[in-house]
């Protein structure tokens, strides 16, 4: 190896001592660490922070990156010197001073969103968010005065995705699930969801949905679960994946589809390859792909009738006196309930994606000066009336639900969809060789975490989201798959 | 505040934002991290380590001490000045090269010391720690050419005490304690330790220490309790001081002194003076002034009758069935039982001070090559005759039972006795101001607490450990009131 390439690596791994110190200060502060100490704690985040944004700017790594890629050969290497020089330009090429303000009204900007929404009251939040588009506009202009504003945001979460991307399926996708939705909406089928809300410990919570954990193939060993408030699955070195969840113990699926879904995060975290493991390469290659691990796991495995045919008696032997006493019929009808709502993270699997072409149409309306920030509680409202069919009363259960656009997260959104359609790409295509229904009725979930990790897991970062749906299905995104996975599974529920 | 002063101000908080990182790296190996991550987490903690130690010997530090010191008026800045330059001193008189070494030796020799505990051989250890004498004695010699090798070492944990300083007290006394112990061999009283090994639920014992943690005043809002093989007490930030314990279902002594003791080392951290917060005087001490604090909770209030008197009853509603029925004398003598055993943390408080002078008499005649290494398990097991009476019938019971040797760790021990007779210093100074028994006895132990942060607590390191025992007693260290504490106490259980 030669003298620059080593520096290379060892200036990647300084960086990676960086990332797990903050990772854990983050995973400590949201799972254990004392209230008092967060002052303090905060401001070691913010030291090592800009120690890690130091090293990722540093005029070091610039040289390395300009000597060594005119010869690297080796494939990760070019892969993991292109990923170092994108993130030393985006750091780069933003004004420190500009940068430095945008950071505090970014964080000024979230402690108002909190106020606005308990206060129902969009109009504290307008001016915070009238700043953010400005300056999210000019750093776009930025990192690449060529592309429009919004692509650059999208490409920051999914790189190579465009508005000409989404414009080609999220049209259509909309009209078939709104019309599905309409023909639910009309059926005599009305899943009885009241039985599903009965007392069921924590702790038998925990132990069933452990159990899944484990035949997914989630490795304890190199991971942990916790409680929070909310969520998350955090990455704090390749051996070391770990996820949380929250426990409703009057609903319990609020923590069996939860834990599920980050056990889906984990996974691809988990089984990257090893070659990648101390480069930029070690970490899923998207946004969007990430959803689509999870939501696979969630939605395509958890939330199916092969899943519940196969573990609906071991479920009962966790589950409370009541819920012993349903059929599965009954069950799994409830569990798949369809049902219009204002609150996008409480949503079912069929109208998510509406809530997400609402955000999108905004954001892209937004960034395009088609509308004012002004103008986004009543374009919400309307949109929710005319994809959804329901208004929101207030703003705190509309326009203020979210915090993304209060971080200055524009473009972000996006990526919740394309991980659903990714994932429904991904599973007819797992079709080919697997019989995935079979599988996951035994709960032999093995062969399914095989496939993934060899189509997907393994490469990380090596691969971009769209060629690695191209080397995977073959083609590039395509929304029918989605929209026949919804249509067979729910006409058959709903009896359409 | 001048642009040096606030410079320093700032390094100084870099060098916390290092250690907290690391502090919670360790914290979480510890208690939570999975194993498959460990490799990737040391490699972490040791560029982590580097980059703090590389803050703590720059050019730039030493310019601002350099700067600072002869203008300083403050006495918190002129503290926290002498503080840093003997930190850059220590660092910085050792040749890279041959600090790099030590490390490497040093790590290879805990491991080796692992397995020479089980297999009991010493002659395994006695290499390695040939080596690390002879590094000890020359890193000495860098620091202080002036002073003894030994007093050096001694200095590093308990600043200002010399082998002079411990010959003046130790050897009164280990004969006062050899005779207490002699005449308590001889005593009818057999305290019957059998009645308290008997099953008791880990959350019932975590339930009882947590209340007594309470009324110590530990700050749950600023600190956290969790389980490890291994008790310990660990300062993140001055706001986020966490302890550990470890439960044995069989013996709750282990759980419930355990956790007191650490209790009391958090207490001292958990009230240094705010003022000093940001600064290096934000820690105990010493070594030693740490013990006093946790030993003076363990032993002064937890094992004193005045405390059983007061909480018997409420230990009882915690406590099995067996316990329940126990008389109050039966129960108190039990734990307070006397006895030479081989192991030091196994100790009773009477015989403990007698495993550290052994320690000491060791490492001073090996620091004056009296002794050569190969000679420890034969000296160590007459000294044990002679002091204790016991002779260990192997190695792993006797001279390998620490990992501190291995560690390099020479001059340390001292501290453990040090500690013992503070806080029986501390505890008769108390008598003049406070009736402890009847606070202790009443579970009243707030005046108790507000008196140790008055007198020493909120000093942190602002004062030495012999200037504090000075202000706080009118005197030096006198190894008088430890001897009158364990006689009286023991007299009257044992009805010598």
């Amino acid at each position: 190896m030669s003298d620059a390439t080593q520096q290379y690596w060892d200036l990647i791994k300084e960086q990676k001592a960086y990332e797990e110190a903050i990772a854990l200060m983050h995973w400590d502060l949201r799972t254990k660490a004392p209230k008092s100490g967060m002052e303090y704690r905060a401001e070691a985040i913010s030291y090592l922070s800009q120690q890690s944004h130091r090293l990722s700017t540093s005029d070091k790594l610039k040289e390395l990156i300009d000597e060594l890629k005119p010869i690297a050969e080796d494939d990760i290497l070019i892969k993991s010197l292109a990923e170092s020089e994108k993130e030393y330009d985006r750091n780069k090429k933003i004004p420190e001073a500009e940068f430095k303000a945008y950071i505090m009204l970014q964080s000024k900007a979230e402690s108002v969103w909190g106020e606005a929404r308990e206060k129902g009251d969009f109009s504290l939040l307008q001016p915070y968010l009238e700043e953010l588009v400005t300056y999210k506009k000019k750093f776009a202009s930025y990192w690449n005065a060529e592309q429009h504003a919004y692509d650059v945001l999208l490409d920051m979460y999914e790189p190579g995705v465009t508005m000409e991307t989404l414009d080609e399926v999220f049209p259509a996708l909309r009209k078939s699930l709104t019309n599905l939705l309409e023909q639910i909406k009309q059926s005599n089928v009305k899943p009885d969801t009241s039985v599903l809300q009965t007392h069921f410990s924590k702790e038998q919570q925990k132990a069933f949905t452990i159990s899944v954990l484990k035949k997914m193939g989630y490795d304890f060993e190199a991971g942990r679960l916790d409680d929070t408030i909310h969520p998350f699955e955090i990455t704090l070195n390749p051996k070391d994946v770990r996820i949380t969840t929250r426990y409703d113990e009057e609903d319990f699926r609020m923590a069996v589809f939860g834990t599920i879904h980050e056990g889906g995060h984990a996974l691809y975290e988990q089984n990257i390859a090893e070659a990648l493991a101390a480069t930029p390469l070690a970490s899923g290659t998207s946004m969007g792909i990430h959803e689509s691990q999870s939501l696979f796991w969630e939605n395509f495995v958890a939330r199916s009738e092969a899943f519940w045919k196969g573990h609906f008696e071991e479920f009962k032997t966790y589950a409370p006196a009541s819920l012993k006493e349903i059929d599965f019929d009954t069950f799994y009808q409830a569990v798949n309930e369809v049902k219009a709502s204002f609150i996008r993270i409480e949503a079912d699997e069929l109208t998510y994606a509406l809530h997400i072409m609402i955000r999108y149409e905004l954001e892209k309306a937004l960034f395009k000066d088609e509308i004012a920030v002004k103008d986004l509680p009543e374009i919400w409202n309307s949109k929710m009336e005319e994809y959804l069919g329901i208004v929101p009363d207030s703003d705190a259960q509309g326009v203020l639900q979210d915090i993304h656009w209060s971080g200055g997260d524009f473009g972000y959104f996006p990526s919740y969809a394309l991980g659903y359609m990714y994932a429904a790409q991904f599973h007819a295509k797992m079709q080919d060789s697997l019989d995935t229904d079979n599988l996951i009725e035994k709960g032999d979930f093995a062969p399914i975490k095989q496939w993934l990790t060899d189509q997907i897991h393994q490469y990380g970062k090596a691969k971009k989201p769209l060629e690695l749906l191209q080397d995977v299905t073959g083609e590039g995104l395509n929304a029918d798959y989605l929209v026949s996975y919804l249509t067979e599974k729910y006409s058959k529920i709903y009896q359409l």
